[in-house]
């Protein structure tokens, strides 16, 4: 059987438009003699859809949406990813489908068994788990078709009592599909490649899996669609965070030139930059401008709105005050001209005397602190509002995870913007990502990297007097939030039991800051947000 | 058996305090020879947990607490909810425990079966579905013992394929208990009534609820712990919105004097004091600030507050600029003096002439316009936020669930805050609620009410420029909101098609406004937050 691979960008609740290119790929198809082609899980809609799963009006046009398609699919069979009805008398209104067309009609459906319900996914808030499992016979083969988290269940301690495989196995099946929806992190590749090789093992059988690309706000996919042969081998890997389309014959899986493994930065940029993009472009917008502080993480945010949405199309401004060195300029000014961006400076001294003046009374017999760090950071940020509400453009934000973790950051200050570009990177990984864009030339000025972090909001002002290095930092920070590591596995790690304490109560209490951010482009196993849903009001070691 | 129902506040993550509250109602309980105390679902830990429950160390808190409150039953027992391990093979690591507690120990531990995972519920995210459920024995008398949801399988298409209580009655209990935590919404009183009803007259027997009371942050638990007996006679219900403690004898239950149901806006009005007060107690802090417009919601906000903390705990900020109308001062000045409160004027409009001076450039050529008017709004939000920074407040949101819900409001200006106290209020409402407010005496002045709602941001600016009455646009958004239904459904409905299309639209597009608002105190069925999880980017009816 020949089998076409198509891995797309959906576009959630975009109809129109991603019917228009599941059906330029079906015609693809034809044109190549295609006998099967696979799109993805809810590629009808996009993933995840989120709530519009409740408005019946949007399964609707998802359903109707899946009719034109069939209807397409003469000479030719597809497997496509959707929401249908759960007809049973109880349970959740919806099976997460996976939908075999073929001879212009619905031929069967196939729902999803397994459904995630944590850290980003939601599953069983919006779908009842399939009893019953089938193969589908076409062309004389035997088609084991499974849904993402299907064949998932692989650890020692399983999440699910059962798998679909265990049964579609007794069928005696040619090879399995599986049409998927899984989201990229750092980590995910190699996990994804261990899952289907367990399964591979498992039940000799070759392993079609069709991934979607592209971002959805903080979910960016990355593809990786691929095909296993029985024993195990990887047959074809599709290109990573691309468009792709792919054809193999069940009967004959011939390893093709290996496509060599990316490294951790590499995944991270091309993770951010598409992430970036499709913000913008999902959402019909061109023009970018972020803060440019002279320091590493607006360096980097800018370098990598210039990779996505180009030069001409992001607009920095400076906005020195009183407490500004002179290399945060200079240092701003050189990466500018190294990516070849116009910029603008505003200085906010004046407008932080004018707020001076009308608090006067009010603040009168009390110390420069706090309250006069945030108001200047709160005038910067007025100022981008101002500029994206008057250009239509979209403000990023360029707080890191370090930061957001421990709540240093002034909320509708540096912590405004559409979109937080690096809120899932650490500082010490905002370091290595600078240094890894700069491997071939000098983009992020090298003052950037090396001079000591500071956010010059009083004089001489640097991050080290209230924060420990960074990379012991980065470390509690990781045990605290990616490991769930109690105070005291962190103490018997070797770290000091009251720096643990103090770090461990800083995340916990800025959790108030946190839920204002703006949406992070998710790129690790545990990134704020919506996959971390914790308390705001809560005691735990706060 | 003398039965005692503890309805009380608990604190997430606060096992001191919980525990020595359960303590203390135990010790009382001893004291008038109860011989069954009955504490709420997760009391140990308070609910909901959320993320803290992927804690190891969170649950070893909960086990010890729920440990240690075992070794003082003695010549009692006690019902309580804690996580406890799911010791299978396979599934969630976590059970959500009724914990049973006699002769110092653990006697026995009964899951629950029903998960929520819908709305503001996430239970599958934590916890394994309990397949065995059995009875409690206890002084000759056998207890069908239930948690919450287990009891709310009840409708036409059940949720669920059984419920525990189908297998419990086979062992012939005597009576039902359901420790719940059923969160606040003016629909869920009648709700949980005639769901246990329908368990009464299903199952013949008589049925003890003990529900907590306290809010976590957006969630209110209005207690409401009741008896009915196996007729379906109301016998007693506790008072709503405050901690109560009552005994009740299962082979006598007599029918108490009927508490005379709270009317919607006695309701509304509870809630969000007690919403107020629990999140600044819980947080360890005292007083809130505000902005007073002199528009009505500001004024109900600021109402509110004073029940929830104060006269002298509260500090509203008058911030007049060239556009305000004289009877916006005059008119707060008049609500400051009903309630007996302080309050501070800040003119805007020098700050903005420094903003517009630093911005000439920039802005050239172009038009006053939504930039400008937001300029003002940022200008009030960094006044007020630099208030709460430097006296330790928290600045209190004053956005309407109308206006949230089209995106009338600008982001880090009058959308800043540490708490949105009415925003699952819509304006129609608000303007009911306030006159309930003013039942007795005139507590916010009638020309706030009855003027015509305006943001002031540019000269004879009124909300019914851009929206249609607010009892069109309310019962539009409700529609949507709270049933969803489509636009078909509306237009079927007698509304103008263009109107419904433009409102839907604002709706969506609004969404990443809506990702940064401060958490808003749930009133309804369907409020803003956590329990309406909408894509960002996304094109349905945008």
């Amino acid at each position: 059987m020949k089998i076409a691979l198509a891995q797309l960008n959906y576009h959630i609740g975009n109809f129109e438009a991603n019917e228009t290119k599941i059906l330029s790929n079906l015609q693809k198809a034809k044109a190549e003699n295609v006998d099967l082609v696979v799109f993805s899980e809810l590629a009808v809609c996009g993933y995840p859809p989120r709530d519009f799963l409740e408005f019946d009006n949007f399964i609707l046009l998802c359903l109707q949406s899946i009719e034109r398609i069939a209807k397409e699919c003469v000479g030719i069979a597809a497997i496509i990813g959707g929401p249908s009805w759960n007809t049973l008398k109880s349970g959740k209104k919806l099976f997460n489908t996976a939908f075999f067309l073929s001879e212009g009609n619905i031929s069967s459906k196939h729902h999803k068994q397994l459904l995630p319900t944590y850290d980003v996914f939601d599953e069983y808030r919006y779908f009842e788990r399939a009893d019953e499992v089938q193969c589908i016979d076409y062309l004389g083969e035997k088609i084991a078709l499974t849904i993402c988290e299907d064949l998932w269940n692989i650890d020692g301690k399983e999440l699910y009592p059962n798998s679909p495989m265990e049964r579609l196995i007794e069928e005696s099946p040619d090879f399995i599909i599986n049409i998927a929806a899984s989201p990229f992190a750092v980590s995910q590749t190699n996990h994804r490649e261990e899952v289907l090789k367990w399964n591979t093992d498992k039940y000799n059988l070759p392993v079609f899996y069709v991934n979607h690309i592209g971002a959805q706000t903080e979910l960016i996919f990355d593809g990786g669609s691929c095909v296993y042969d029985q024993n195990g081998n990887l047959i074809s890997q599709l290109p990573f965070f691309e468009e792709y389309f792919s054809i193999f014959d069940s009967k004959n899986l011939k390893s093709e030139e290996k496509i060599s493994a990316l490294s951790k930065y590499e995944k991270l940029e091309a993770a951010l930059v598409l992430g970036i993009k499709d913000y913008f472009r999902k959402l019909n917008f061109k023009t970018a401008t972020l803060g440019l502080s002279g320091g590493i993480d607006s360096a980097l945010t800018l370098a990598l709105a210039v990779k996505a949405l180009g030069k001409k199309n992001v607009f920095p401004i400076l906005m020195p005050s009183q407490f500004s060195s002179d290399h945060s300029i200079s240092d701003s000014v050189a990466l500018c001209e190294n990516l070849g961006c116009d910029y603008y400076t505003i200085e906010i001294e004046k407008i932080y005397k004018s707020f001076d003046k009308e608090l006067t009374d009010l603040f009168k017999g009390t110390e420069f602190g706090i309250a006069e760090e945030n108001i200047q950071s709160r005038i910067r940020g007025t100022l981008l509002m101002a500029q994206t509400n008057k250009f239509g453009s979209i403000l990023l934000n360029t707080s890191n995870k370090s930061e957001l973790a421990v709540g240093y950051g002034t909320l509708y200050g540096d912590m405004a913007g559409g979109l937080s570009v690096i809120g899932d990177v650490y500082k010490t990984e905002v370091f290595d990502l600078c240094r890894f864009i700069n491997r071939d030339i000098e983009i992020i000025p090298d003052n950037i990297i090396t001079k000591p972090p500071s956010a010059e909001l009083r004089p001489d002002q640097f991050d080290s007097d209230s924060l420990p290095d960074y990379d012991v930092l980065d470390t509690i920070l990781f045990e605290y939030i990616e490991n769930r590591q109690s105070p005291a596995n962190l103490i018997e790690k070797g770290f000091d039991e009251a720096l643990v304490k103090r770090i461990l109560k800083m995340v916990n209490i800025n959790e108030y800051k946190r839920h204002q951010t703006p949406p992070i482009l998710r790129v690790s196993s545990k990134a704020f947000g919506m996959g971390r849903r914790m308390p705001i009001v809560g005691k735990y070691l706060s």
